[in-house]
């Protein structure tokens, strides 16, 4: 399930916590186990401390930040930053480094600014799905933020751990806008316009002058990242929210054949999910084995009519598909949507997901995401379906599939789902995992994103001329983190000192 | 005009090119005064010899760069790479160190892939955007490239250098996907999906596991990009290319505004250009003051019509606007386009800018693209127009704007032009261009790329947190290329030992 991982220095830690006492206050810093339970691996086996930090600080300002790499350098300890560790199936709060001080945005959770003319926000680390949303109804703003499956996730911490929601603004890394950055010597960063103190348009214009810094800090251990502008959507007169589904597997291709290219028109602009197995309200049964599709349109009412008959024609024309559409007018109508597929679609966010995975699988399930990346093309994601299937159930785990249409690929994402209180059903479940992340990149198909316990394998199929970006990694790490202090074995990168052997 | 400039070494220069006429045979080494005219800054002082090079070496191999920075590192040179040397208003060829060797990637201009299902290409650096859009004509592939207003350029340089092009897909640095890059050490990278050889996604997500670098190698000398994946649109069933045109100024505030709106609600997907005393054939007249706006329709039919009349009805309601518009059906309508905003507007790439200017002021005129960012709101649109108006008339300069219409900025572009052999002329024009990039960073407008002579002045304005941008920058140019050998003083980013002395 994983190699022995480093350890922090218990001296240098106690030490290091105590500087901090001082620089932030004792209520800034959490030490009982009771406090840091919380802070654990959500799926991880529920008897293994083996990935636990040894206090969770929260900073309030950027300058707390700044203490905290100030401290952590000085006395040469490892933290582990999250913005609120709500990402459950990547590892949620949980460091790579048993003993780090984990670094929590919870109490860093101010929405700064809303344009509603230019349709933007700037925000901390802290701030949720559901409070951008709150924060964006109360005011009165005729935006609507995009927001992934569910609300209690942060959108700093998701968008730099490139998530996607499922509105026409969907794409967050790409709708992301000027950041600012505490570096690990203790500077501040603005990237792009953000670097012209006087700048109109941080928030606004992506590029740089220069080289674009932004790409560095994606799912990164180079920097902390203190806020982040990011793009809104206007909210449309009418947002349909429809559907297709199929019974017969051999409709598939020509599903996502269509959908790319009502995609390329223009005529569908959200990033539509195929399902398969996983529960949703749209008229599919999971238990027999029905696939769906689900997609929205926006805007103006006469457009929308004409842009949902352009995409009826065109899936109807595929042997038995059929389809479904419920419809919103206004923001008040859109606010008010209660299925789920209808709520991520609009922008409006909730718990759904998780409420029916308790449901299912009861209160102390876990699950590991599998999530790899591979062409926008019908015949391949048929062929990914089908060594999908055969590698679950080769490896003994049920298939299940969501699939997000992004403009040129297909994200597959299958549930590898165990009981927490079950050792041996929980490292069975990682250790399938592990096989999958090899066959899949074996076949072409690169996992994206993993949670703490597979960053190194899948940093490992990356091995493009001898490995060149994890190679460029280090040497960046080194550069700009020679005490190797932010977040140690992020995404496989380790600092100097702490790097495993490799063959 | 510039500060003096460092110079590369004359002994060390001639050892290293006696090398690389070893390296790369002597046809693909070019010396002669004669062969070297070309590659010079076409709209400096004719009788200037300040940036210029020592030889011209033209790789045709990926392995051919290798050699190139194996050889500069050797004899500690400093090279200067161009794809083409088109871009003329920001410096063409030239280099900013005197007696640099310059890479041309002239003869490295195959398209290497084009994939008619997921519509991408993936060419090198010598491609022009003629070449591409030749390419899949001839290929009868149903896709379209996005050019800018010159079609001689290179596609990886104008990308890189953060150029638009006007069609859906005119966002250059965003329609980029997967770079291959070699390093100042030798080493090859590949980005993103890239970094694992068997991924089928290197050019369809732009994401990396771990930092993204793609973003290190725009305006950039960290690497030298060898090959770059493109997304192209498919082609459309209808396109109409659609304007407006209003004489008083105060119309032009609720002009931009109505644009973003209707840019916002995807009802307009390309991007527009607002422009004052620059020839087009739109029924504008440049000679007393009126205004235009080029914007374009691209869909099925009746989606289009229904496109036109909500954009018709909006920009109606604007006292004093006046419409007009041109259709085209099919591919071949279309290819056959003459009027330059059709052309462009159309992914047809031509020559027209670069004609009419040498028409209106002569073979030997030169200009300077004066191009800074603001927010994409008319009011502040108004305001730049007067700030710039106002700018320009103190300076001497007559007043003429191109305005891009970005997604939340607008891009306002001034042409400084002057006749190149006149000294004096020449000289003012780019000293009252200096004076404009400090005045319009004081107000907030950053220059977002420039030209070789205002390099350090642009990275200058950058100032947030003492340059905290330029220092990282120098940090990375020292770890990633410690022999300083490529493009030194590119966008201002020098090597160690030759930094200009700051105060």
């Amino acid at each position: 399930m994983a190699t022995t991982m480093p350890r922090a220095d218990d001296a240098a830690t106690s030490a290091a916590l105590a500087a901090l006492v001082k620089e932030l206050g004792q209520e800034n810093v959490l030490v009982s186990e009771e406090e840091l339970r919380e802070y654990r691996d959500p799926y991880d086996y529920k008897g293994s401390d083996e990935y636990t930090g040894s206090a969770v600080v929260t900073p309030r300002l950027v300058e707390d930040v700044q203490s905290i790499v100030r401290v952590a350098n000085e006395f040469r300890v490892p933290l582990w930053t999250f913005s609120t560790g709500r990402n459950f199936a990547y590892g949620g709060a949980a460091p790579r480094v048993r003993g780090s001080i984990q670094v929590s945005f919870r109490e860093m959770n101010r929405v700064l600014e809303v344009d509603d003319e230019l349709a933007y926000a700037v925000v901390e680390p802290g701030v949720r799905f559901f409070d951008l949303y709150d924060h964006l109804r109360a005011g009165g703003y005729r935006l609507w933020p995009s927001i992934p499956d569910l609300g209690w996730g942060s959108i700093v911490g998701n968008t730099l751990d490139s998530g996607r929601g499922y509105t026409p603004y969907g794409d967050h890394p790409t709708t992301q806008c000027g950041l600012e950055v505490v570096l690990a010597n203790g500077e501040l960063l603005r990237t792009g316009m953000g670097g012209m103190s006087a700048s109109k348009s941080w928030h606004l214009f992506r590029e740089s002058y220069g080289p674009n810094h932004s790409g560095l800090f994606f799912q990164s251990n180079l920097g902390i990242v203190t806020k982040m502008g990011v793009w809104l959507m206007r909210a449309p007169e009418v947002y349909v929210s429809g559907w297709a589904t199929w019974r017969d597997e051999g409709a598939s291709a020509a599903v996502v054949d269509t959908l790319r290219e009502l995609m390329f028109e223009g005529v569908i602009r959200n990033y539509p999910l195929v399902g398969y197995g996983v529960p949703t309200e749209n008229g599919r049964d999971p238990s027999n084995g029905g696939w769906m599709v689900r997609f929205a349109l926006y805007g103006r009412e006469k457009l929308v009519q004409a842009l949902h008959e352009i995409v009826s024609e065109a899936l109807l024309a595929i042997p038995g598909v059929e389809l479904g559409r419920r419809e919103y007018r206004g923001d008040d109508e859109r606010s008010a949507a209660t299925v789920h597929d209808d709520k991520v679609q609009g922008g409006v966010p909730g718990l759904e997901l998780i409420e029916w995975f308790k449901e299912l699988h009861g209160e102390d399930a876990g699950h590991l995401d599998l999530s790899s990346i591979g062409p926008l093309s019908g015949a391949d994601v048929v062929e990914t379906i089908r060594l999908r299937r055969e590698m679950s159930e080769r490896h003994g785990v049920p298939y299940t599939a969501g699939i997000v249409l992004l403009p040129r690929t297909a994200l597959h994402i299958c549930a590898l789902i165990f009981d927490t209180n079950n050792e041996e059903q929980t490292r069975t479940a990682y250790d399938n995992y592990g096989k999958m992340v090899v066959e899949l990149a074996q076949a072409g198909y690169p996992v994206y994103r993993t949670n703490i316990q597979h960053m190194d394998l899948v940093a490992e199929q990356f091995d493009f001329n001898d490995h060149a970006q994890r190679r460029l990694n280090e040497k960046l790490k080194d550069l700009l983190d020679p005490n190797g202090i932010l977040s140690p074995g992020k995404q496989g990168i380790w600092p100097q000192g702490m790097r495993p052997a490799r063959p």
